[in-house]
């Protein structure tokens, strides 16, 4: 079966898994213009940055592909401009969407100033401009999975097959495809190395029995649930040989935020003796932090912890701890840190590191 | 505000809490006879094998005391095993009732020989009889409290008040009263030696945020429930100076089965030098188990992990472990096993220890 795929383009033609309805149901919806794009994104229909601002941009695309040619190359920015500009209110904390934002403002600046582009050439280079991000992404992930899944395999030579453990959500549905850590396991079970992944609940949101177990179960991986209280007795148990996560930043030194439960999985991996992997993409990495105590920590609703939907898990009036993730220390970082540019132990990261 | 009474008990009026209902209402419920004992039980109204135990004897010296007095004796025992017969039925798998039940076929035998005694004081015998194992078990509970609340603060003494942090419900909900681990945290609570205490939600069943949370919050003790991911974030982030748990069996060496992520808690707890218990009666110790290896762990049904009442929050069709217990090895419990007898070092357990 094919990797599961929650950004579907073609010729113009856009859809997107819808999120929430997941695990219940597996439906993709139609985005036609940005105003769909916008709104999915709002009502959380698409999450995870990468996947957010993907999809923005690809729903500019469409409607720059139906749309006539404007007058002037000026009219034709201008209208990108705007598009890009309301897009980025969709999601204002993340980064990538007002990245991807002033990258194309920039292509279409140069546009404008190059007299040997007309407007229709001009629409057509900023058209192919946005749909590239989606295979670039992918390709970026590709390499990520590839390199991940030899370097284990290199590190676990004598097993036929390995058993992986992973935390949260890192695959199609968190990127524009094939997946961070999740993109590594991927790659392990093409290469028929996959005995096994364990994947965690990720409490309090549930991403990993909701949204990693779907992706599992889609693409048929052998794979297994577990609470994440159970992480250690599984390593004890099945003898696991590495735990793989996704990271949301990395510090100069290695050190690693990501999903809460993240630095606990690390501390018992160490105490039994199992690798871990860090997977993300190089840009992940800000060079501008020396080390993981200056990355600030989200605390989140209550309710994500005393409520599953309509239902009270939790006692009235107990008071909770909510921090959306935690930092891993580089010394925990066993295996190292995969990227798409290789994999490197944590204290041998250096900014422009070339392929 | 006094400990919360989850069995109350007065000249022959029994009310238990409903704990199908928490947390959402909290409400007890008259137990007027056998055969309403032995429906809560099979409902889950109370759990817990003391307190299922202690349930049914009370609800048998509730129709003793509305009982006329029997022609004889041997006709009052009848009477007495019959009830008991049925009750054990009630929840098969615990052996606390059946212990609770041959206990008092046993003194029914001493009492029908015992000529000196009528058929009147026999059956005042036998409900003073059965109205002693509540008391009997909140005692042997306040003194496992006492003794841990003693051990934890001696080796803690150049601290003012402690942070402790606590896995499932060893409290009033599932003993006779008071509890044990949970017992140990309200008499650091008495001794205003509590800072804090942090219980984990403990998944998949949610005891500690539905029980535990709901007897902090009752008690007006100064509580933060933490996802069962974020022990060793928090461990790091607020510096807690022990956890304490239940026993569900310890083995002659010290090694303790108890619900699932209790061994996950006691090596996050040594790699971060924080002191581990555990709290459990002296009955709880099998002196005939060498060591945990020996000690069965019952795998529950998977849809505790895949729903909430209606809500499904897994993915269909992923399998799942769901173990409901581990066993923690002796070394690990670097505080100490508290019992009602004192605080032992796991490898000084000796059967039928004196006081």
């Amino acid at each position: 079966m094919a990797t599961l795929q929650a950004i579907k383009y073609n010729d113009g033609q856009l859809e997107i898994l819808d999120q929430l309805l997941l695990p219940e149901s597996c439906i993709f919806i139609p985005i036609c213009n940005v105003e769909d794009a916008w709104a999915a994104i709002r009502e959380m229909k698409v999450r995870g940055a990468p996947a957010v601002a993907i999809v923005g941009c690809l729903s500019l695309a469409v409607e720059l592909r139906k749309l006539a040619a404007p007058e002037t190359k000026e009219e034709l920015c201008r209208f990108v401009k705007e598009k890009l500009d309301y897009l980025v209110t969709s999601r204002p904390t993340a980064v990538n969407t007002q990245l991807a934002a002033e990258a194309c403002v920039k292509l279409c600046a140069r546009l404008t100033d190059n007299t040997s582009v007309d407007t229709t050439a001009a629409k057509e280079d900023i058209i192919k401009h946005l749909e590239a991000m989606l295979a670039d992404d992918v390709a970026d992930n590709l390499a990520i999975g590839e390199h991940g899944a030899r370097d284990i395999t290199k590190k676990n030579a004598t097993k036929d097959k390995l058993r992986i453990l992973t935390h949260c959500n890192t695959g199609s549905l968190a990127t524009a495809g094939y997946g961070t850590a999740l993109g590594v396991i991927r790659s392990l079970h093409k290469a028929n190395k996959l005995d096994q992944v364990y994947c965690t609940e990720t409490r309090p949101y549930n991403q990993g029995s909701r949204l990693t177990a779907f992706e599992l179960v889609y693409e048929k991986m052998p794979a297994t649930l577990v609470c994440d209280s159970m992480a250690a007795a599984a390593m004890k148990q099945f003898k696991i040989d590495a735990v793989i996560v996704g990271a949301d930043r990395v510090a100069a030194n290695g050190d690693t935020a990501n999903k809460i439960g993240t630095y606990q999985l690390a501390v018992l991996a160490k105490s039994h003796d199992v690798l871990f992997y860090v997977a993300a993409p190089f840009s992940s990495i800000d060079f501008q932090i020396p080390n993981g105590q200056s990355i600030p920590i989200e605390e989140r609703p209550h309710s994500e912890m005393t409520h599953t939907g309509s239902i009270r898990t939790a006692a009235a009036g107990i008071n909770c701890w909510n921090p959306g993730f935690d930092v891993t220390p580089a010394e925990l970082i066993t295996g190292g840190i995969i990227t798409e540019k290789g994999v490197f132990k944590p204290d041998q990261l250096v900014p422009h590191q070339s392929n």
